[in-house]
């Protein structure tokens, strides 16, 4: 049994549990008994709708007590951003920082709060943040701003593909008006086309002003293909107007090359000295672990080089309402630390699709508007501002971790942590 | 100024603004004057020690208000979740379901917690899993269960690196010894080998029980590390308890052909009748949206082949305490949508990376923990049942999305949400 | 020894053979005994200068008889394509077709010459061939053209990388003029700009004529570097000619949304009479099929969806003189086969990057010469005919694959032909 | 019309060049019009058959005699390698090195045989091994030999899917037993499994002696799927012999952790003198390229890490008879320069999937058994050592070709031998 069947045979008699293949069989089929009654979703927020929901569903009323607090007030806030409401989940906020940034729309201080139930998540993002600070701020720039839909249209022949395509490239001015009958904050700056035998996948790119803008360039986008069939010398067969090309909640390579939302990057100089200090270890050790982990993630077919992106991008995502399910898409790119000639250390990372706005989402609910205002970046005219502070805060997370990792001190921190909870929980 | 050069220039006039590239650059300029204070980092969690944070961090006390609740009396229960406390986030709930779920663990109905902020995810979601329960509830199964931790070591030469590695997989008996003092859950399984020049990456493989497992992995490689630096017949230079060929927090191909914490399958047979009941559209038509959104995302260089799985991922990962950082590993796979001989759709998900435990993590939190209540699903010996549970979710949300993408509703459903949100602020 | 390191003592078994680690690893570790001397390479392509370096290396002359044919009085003409010359290898051509093409450049019936030493492979592509001119010939197109040289500069800080980047773009008329200076055949169209950290890549994007290219661009582009050095109003500390972004010599996925020489796309409409008369099967099998080996393709972490590309890709480079190591860079992209509404089979490939070019590299060699002429496509004028006849071929090549997969007969075919083989020497 | 689809504008309008859209639109579709007969293919190889063929053909009769040399007398010897036989295609070779390779099959000073039409192709390697062999040549290693092929089959659910795989792993001492049946040379060593829902994915893998070995394991795996469709308890609806997860003809990320055909690795260390000396450039130089060129790889989206691995292998594995269309998987893996601690050069590539033999497929025809001879890795028993030479090569490529672009040769290096062209052939 050498080999990884015997490794597979191993799992099945786990999953069997002693139960012959038969039974468990009869187990996985559709069964059509009983077919519980299924409530009609609701977008209505409020405590009674709230409360006929718990009725309905017959769940124990000690959890409604958890969930729907008797106190809170607020519930009709919350209408817009969700449906089918039961309660509110909670999750504790760590603080990181002060973050200085030195960005060409963030500049300052920024104490950052991470919304995290990981341990050590936000002890290693402070850490970060305290050596980034202690060396006059992280330099952070946003390269560019693209957020794209990509309809597609699928023909006949790719002779009508690419006849289509004549005639959708001359329209681009007048898409960009029909563009502007949906939206005041979205620009449409750029149609990339790409053909594949008869579909043709149009790629639209928006700026979104200081929306994450999802729904402002699905909305767009549906308007273009209103008036492309409206007008259309060519027919095609069907179309849709999201075609998975665009890279949304996913990360794609061709985001790299291109954009997906805001790129930024962030970068530090740091001497010895403060790599000693802060990170017990040296530049020269952190080159190192990078060029080894680089070579690491490329055999096990990641895209990009980086670390842990997700671990800070998630809890500030989650912190300022952005959508979460975004860092799928977001948590990619690029770290890369150098030993300079001086024997410093330079650290950077470049992010190619930041998904973040300080309008619309979950911007405007209360504990995120809350999270937002205490960074100072509520509002219209802020976004930029935001995405360079997550460029920074990821170039401090990369620092901690890699720091640890090759110091020798990354389970150690992990062990530690761990203990301190079983303690704090006694 | 045909071409994306000329779109380069216009993205650096916006971001200009009218100031000459010197007063950016002096912007973007480290900047040692005025350093913030840093606080040290706390890891206890009170009422205490957040006041003082927000004291120290001199901050509004209106913003305090909204995020450290007076009548919050469960701050303590944090303590190992979080560092530099400050207060809770609050993300509302949605109930999807109930859906029937008839697997190897899970079997029967499930109403599922989603905390999201994102307008219709939760209808959508919802949508899906009617349609699942109506059709008699969806197989799901668990296909492996492995989770890996791949330290590092670097030799001097390639031919040390394979004399190390002939030592070290004859340990492997002595390896399981090891781990078996730092968990009582967790078994070392197997271990891979890849050698690159004079690296050797070791991938760990264990089962981690009813936890997610990511720390208890980390603790068990540790201490295999030391053990391998306190035994080795050949000294490496340099080794890394984690080398990022395991693909931590970021989604891989090699998770693929192997698993990362837990492989799932979900699967449905819907009637055309129920298509057109349920979705407004039909099998063909659907199948047809499945292939060219296959090749759409293969053009733009993703990973695998889905819809949206982070949009429902993350919402349940939140609602039952998981670490939502691992959505960026865990939201990839493969869906497919086949018609089948009568006329009917196959649909089918499958994820090679489900990182879900039932103990441990943020599990044991109070709003999280009643969300794994309310689905009966708290505690040892549910984690299979949740990544199940998890499967005929995303199931569930694929059908929808791509139902709707086929109907050419997908636009629609945005605009309509987004003017109910505006109806139901005012 | 359950798993994978039971496999990997195995193979150390098998390697070591018996001798003990220490023995092998003095047989690895370098060796300055005895070195060899190396002779200085030549250029110069004579019999009597591949004589003497017979006769330096000290080579059986059994073999030089046989690479060096007494009679060949042509060996002059390799002057150019060739260093240190000692004779001339021979692979056996076999034809294909008459293929018909309707496309843009290519518009007849190409007899398509294939050089390989691959039993079945012309066999193949003969069988798909003869199937799409028996339907009229397919429809080929050249969907966009472009080749790039990708120079990076490095800076001190990503602040001057950006400052200098706003420079660079605001140059591409004189960089056009610069290109200018340097070839009458290519055209520079565009500049990408990717920055990374302190790093600038320029994507410099290039129509090239008649040539497939690469030296033409490298060395518009190391003129463009040069007047780039003596201009910028930003040093860079380091700047290369080639970044490793062009995808040069390696498949991208850069190149599905953009273009790698040129994007060329194939199509045909087959009744299923004519898939049963030739293929033996039925277009459901192949639509079948197609979608099972996408997903295995995926799985497996595969760039773009196809069969087997490289197969007839490589066998036609080779007759017509292209570079072949180019294989490594064109054979990806997409084949896509659906049934259509009336039964039939739709099949079309897309190829994002078809290096080929009808004059220059190794076109004008004799026999690669002859092939070109016997396909009509010698010289300038014609290299956009002979990327619409290579992804013809192509389509043919995977009707005939995925035709003798879904019928069963791939094995068969090959034993057959191992078979013949055996007759044949015998 | 600042964009890409300004570019796409001026695409259109090169390729329509002044005719209607229509009238190329009629020049597109299919043409049933006069169409070609189509000879019945034929495996024979003779010169009268050939003859007859460029008879048939109404080819003029000038190309035959450059093509079909009139003293040529080994055509039978080419029966079985090619189908439809023409000719003769004539490729210029070029001799490399000796390059002193330490490996554990290969052992000695290899004098490498390059076929190529590619200007400094040769002299580039040649540098490369000269270099090499100065430092007492290159350590190369066999780290692993697996190939694989991946039958698929598919169940009507996952469950049965399931149950399948089941039965199938405990059958795998019977498959060793089936594949034994058909091939003395290959063993099965495991098989791994994927399930995709209602998909099972076999990856069967074998060692196959000193044959490259694709056909072996073809008829293998089709004697595998004909014993499982008589045996199994459960069966499937549809089986194909190859479902495209094994990586045939095309780079796969999964080849990094596992292997295909032969993974082999090469290294050396140089002193700052001999990097000075052969290359004109600085062990720091190099770092600083390959740092920044791997960033540039991952940001194009390509497989592993690497320079041109294709230039070096595509010529050996012409010049030795392997399948050239192999380049497509076999040209990937990582490259990895390193200065280190005495301020020397270590470089090391490692490539998972070599697909070498020395016996079968080409290696056996005259001028290709020649070349293998001259190396003295003709027969049995010589495989693991030809791919050791490969990794060698390939090492001392990267050397020269990274060398020259941080020397800023490159560019140079072209011009220069395009100028030796023209003179050579004046």
């Amino acid at each position: 049994m050498t080999g990884k069947h015997g490794l597979t045979q191993q799992h099945v008699a786990r999953i069997l549990g002693g139960e012959s293949l038969e039974t468990v069989a009869r187990r996985l089929a559709p069964d059509l008994e009983n077919l519980p009654a299924i409530p009609a979703g609701s977008a209505k927020v409020s405590r009674e709708r709230a409360e006929e929901l718990w009725q309905e569903a017959g769940l124990d009323p000690a959890l409604r007590a958890v969930l729907l607090d008797p106190a809170a007030d607020e519930l009709p806030l919350y209408q817009g951003n969700i449906e089918n409401f039961i309660g509110l989940l909670k999750l504790p906020l760590g603080l990181a920082g002060p973050l200085r940034i030195n960005g060409t729309a963030a500049k300052g201080d920024y104490r950052i709060p991470l919304a995290t139930t990981e341990a050590a998540l936000v002890a290693s993002y402070h850490r970060g943040c305290r050596l980034l600070t202690a060396a006059g701020g992280c330099t952070a720039l946003i390269l560019y701003e693209s957020l794209s839909r990509a309809p597609a249209f699928v023909f006949r022949t790719a002779t009508e593909a690419c006849s289509f395509t004549v005639w959708a490239v001359e329209q681009f001015a007048i898409f960009q008006e029909v563009v502007g009958t949906t939206t005041s904050h979205g620009k449409l700056i750029d149609v990339g086309v790409t053909i594949e035998g008869n579909h043709v996948y149009l790629n639209f790119e928006f700026t979104t002003g200081d929306a994450s803008g999802q729904n402002m360039v699905t909305i767009a986008a549906q308007a273009i293909c209103d008036h492309i069939i409206a007008h259309t010398p060519v027919a095609p067969q069907r179309h849709y107007v999201e075609s998975n090309l665009s890279g949304d909640k996913k990360a794609s390579t061709k985001a790299f090359t291109t954009t997906r939302g805001k790129k930024v990057t962030a970068e530090v100089f740091l001497t010895a000295e403060m790599v000693k200090k802060h990170l017990h270890t040296t530049p020269r050790a952190m080159e190192q672990y990078w060029q080894m982990s680089a070579i690491g993630g490329v055999l096990s077919g990641t895209l990009g080089i980086h670390g842990h992106f997700a671990n800070g991008l998630t809890a500030l995502y989650l912190a300022t309402g952005q959508d979460a399910a975004c860092v799928a898409e977001s948590a990619t790119g690029v770290t890369r630390f150098e030993v300079t000639d001086d024997g410093g250390l330079y650290a950077t990372v470049t992010l190619p699709g930041i998904m973040v706005g300080t309008v619309g989402g979950g911007t405007g609910l209360p504990t995120q508007r809350a999270c937002l205002e205490l960074m100072g970046l509520a509002g219209a005219g802020k976004a930029r501002a935001l995405a360079e502070v997550c460029a920074g805060l990821l170039l401090g997370g990369e620092l901690s971790i890699i720091g640890a990792l090759s110091a020798g001190h990354f389970a150690r921190a992990h062990r530690k942590l761990a203990r301190d909870r079983n303690k704090g929980n006694a």
